[in-house]
């Protein structure tokens, strides 16, 4: 339980917890759906382009061959906390999923940075939906996002073999 | 450039970028700067409460070792799209780092789950500080958020010997 003074803090918070796009993500997936399970198996180049103002913030990135690329999944409306996914037709807990659906519906995917024309990232292996609102950008940076002896519970062994 | 129908879609959804927490982290990091610069050298352990109401979408999540806990920077005022960071005295576009000084204040770290129960979450290697609002928990999955191959910018050879 949190206590008085983390509750205080949580309720000021929580008026100022609101999100401006800092640019939107123009893909090859047209709609909720098409976008593909996991966008690492995708060939498909989306581009992303960050708002004009914001263009200062892209200088270095790159240099990154990775980023993670973190969006709002705007196409997402409720969820339910035991979800079932492409994967079985097991319940799972939500958070123990990466489905669109959840009460703050944030996105993130680990894309391939192919290049920067200014404010325009050329990236693959994005699944976002066309015209999905981006938050925020972040190198991608193995020494830090990387994690060695991963269990992976019950997605063990079923990436790659979803159904349809 | 956004054409019209993008420029309105988002505009529609700018209305809607709220979130509320789904819980809150406990860790032995105080205040700003008491934090590691990465958390994954760090072994303190930190107790993230996911609120009772969201304990049900946790089932299973003890299945993987690791897990993506998102959260928000609330501590956190204002940006500059040029930063200098510990690692070294160049100034760096803002999404080039990991600041946590963001438009969208989002913070992100693949954190070891050493233990789960009811609605707590014991990890190791997460660097918020006490009271961040806590806005997504995601499972850790090798195949989908590692990434080989990779060019780490100006950030190579430099993590692990951060100035203070």
């Amino acid at each position: 339980m949190p206590n008085e003074q983390d509750l205080s803090n949580l309720m000021e918070e929580q008026h100022s917890l609101e999100l401006l796009p800092i640019g939107i993500i123009h893909s090859p997936f047209r709609a909720t759906g098409k976008a593909p399970y996991q966008g690492h198996k995708s060939e498909e180049i989306s581009r992303i382009e960050v708002f004009k103002e914001f263009q200062e913030g892209l200088k270095d990135i790159e240099g990154f061959s990775r980023i993670i690329v973190i969006f709002w999944f705007h196409k997402s409306q409720g969820y339910h906390l035991s979800v079932k996914t492409p994967w079985d037709d097991i319940l799972h807990g939500l958070f123990a999923t990466r489905s669109p659906h959840r009460p703050c519906p944030i996105g993130l995917t680990v894309a391939e940075l192919i290049a920067r024309e200014k404010n325009i990232l050329k990236v693959k292996g994005l699944d976002a939906i066309d015209g999905t609102p981006l938050l925020d950008i972040k190198p991608y940076v193995p020494l830090i996002d990387e994690r060695s002896v991963v269990k992976s519970g019950w997605l063990e062994g079923k990436l790659g073999a979803e159904r349809r």
